[in-house]
């Protein structure tokens, strides 16, 4: 079924979720074959994470799924672009994009809390 | 000036190019710290090309500049979203974003061509 996409040499694409309402960019995060089909065949979106090297499905400690609008591919079938419907937050710090800071002689923060990450995860934690 | 960011072990970093008005996302390409530091100083977007091992000016050839508008950086340091004012269209093959192609049981054309690539480019070439 993604016979088009290009793997990188690591088995890899990068992988943009953004909210099919608002169309804000939430995440980039990558997926691999498998990754892949499991979003797919469940409606979800699920990444591998280079970090702990295993898929995860998204939300699957906090609750904050994407369930999957639509699936786009970039002209050169490396990068696939994701609209979701993102349950709370994307983000693990609490935001709801993970761009929550613009550059303006340094990085300053526009994006508001969503919620307490402490009181969801316990204690910080990255995204991968 | 971009001393929080995360240059992965190529040296480089993934970049999102979202048009600031409609919200679209134009295109995925890479940076390192010199086709970023050439984008801060220019206010014009500019990537490394991994093809082709050199910086690139996007729009040098087809004249499609994107104006830089904003910057934001992700939670985890390594990853751009840079919302831009693109000059006719993003993708070298005519779709105003490279994101033209949507999951439907098979990869199916959505987007709408915006010039003829054969005519601005003689050929059709990669964006990297």
């Amino acid at each position: 079924m993604e016979e088009k996409i290009k793997w990188d040499e690591r088995g890899l694409v990068p992988v943009v979720a953004q909210d099919y309402k608002t169309k804000d960019v939430l995440m980039v995060a990558y997926m691999n074959e498998e990754a892949y089909n499991l979003t797919l065949k469940t409606g979800k979106a699920h990444y591998y994470s280079r970090s702990r090297k295993k898929i995860w499905l998204k939300g699957e400690e906090s609750g904050h799924t994407q369930e999957i609008k639509s699936i786009f591919i970039d002209c050169d079938n490396d990068t696939i672009l994701i609209m979701v419907d993102q349950k709370v937050a994307a983000c693990h710090t609490g935001f709801r994009s993970c761009f929550y800071r613009i550059w303006d002689k340094g990085w300053r923060v526009v994006g508001e809390k969503i919620f307490d990450a402490k009181k969801v995860y316990g204690d910080t934690k990255g995204t991968e």
